[in-house]
């Protein structure tokens, strides 16, 4: 059975929405999802080095929304393939649980045992990672994948996905 | 560089003597190392069972001692392997935190990038891994090392390590 592994903000959980929902919240100012690394600092007068501080914020990761389609294309691939759900989160202590218990909200098919929180993720061992990061595709030894979202709409080297309906396509 | 992926809990914290910690502060009983899961229940009337809910509570893992040698054995290590810490620690959601900075504690060398908890270990890619669990070593595709505990004397089919100068012996 090959594995796949998949990232969770950005791909499973809604964190481009949750920094607009706080940023209007916050500073009264809607911005665009294309808007929030690049038009921020001008329309609300944030930098983007502030946003970059909720993610320390206890609430933060666990007010998540889930990302349309992604409970119902995870579960059927769970059917044909080992899935993995595997985030970057170390560098948020506050999160790691938050993280725990957002997939046992949104996602109560995947078991504990198959959830792994880690800094890096080249030493995951995967056919496939559906990531928005650079980072962690670039370094991936197996087969990556990008998960589309603003801050990565430049890359042009990696497959692409741009909702849950194209993985559904892509590996169904 | 060889990656040698390290357990925590019995390899670098030590996990036994917390629950022996905790036996004699609720139960008011001494018990040996070796006593724990066998000795208990006629000793203190304690079923192992019960011992398992305290790994769920609050503060177990925080306040865990360190294994004596593992922090300047450890540090050795990284000069000349890439050294990842690999907890399965997700079955315990509030141990994620704590184990993230019992390490920024006690090991605060090591980089938060190089920690993963997990469920299981065996999508991890490393050369070796020093665990006490006979279900990760036998799970490992690289090579195994068991860190001797109570509860795996009788395996014989690992390279064995009774304390981290043999770690040292075997490794630098």
């Amino acid at each position: 059975m090959q594995r796949i592994a998949i990232d969770m903000d950005d791909v499973l959980a809604d964190a481009t929405g949750r920094f607009i929902e706080y940023v209007y919240q916050r500073h009264g100012v809607t911005v665009a999802r294309d808007e929030l690394r690049t038009g921020l600092e001008q329309k609300a007068g944030v930098p983007y080095s502030q946003v970059r501080e909720w993610l320390y914020e206890d609430g933060f990761f666990r007010g998540m929304a889930v990302i349309p389609g992604s409970q119902d294309v995870v579960a059927r691939l769970m059917q044909k393939y080992e899935v993995f759900i595997v985030s970057a989160a170390i560098e948020f202590p506050q999160s790691l649980r938050e993280k725990v218990e957002w997939l046992a909200e949104h996602f109560p098919f995947i078991n504990w045992k198959h959830i792994v929180l880690c800094g890096h993720k080249y030493m995951i061992q995967a056919d496939y990672l559906i990531d928005d990061h650079e980072k962690n595709l670039a370094a991936f030894p197996g087969k990556p994948v990008v998960y589309t979202a603003p801050h990565n709409v430049h890359l042009t080297a990696y497959t692409r996905v741009n909702n849950w309906a194209e993985v559904a396509e892509l590996f169904l």
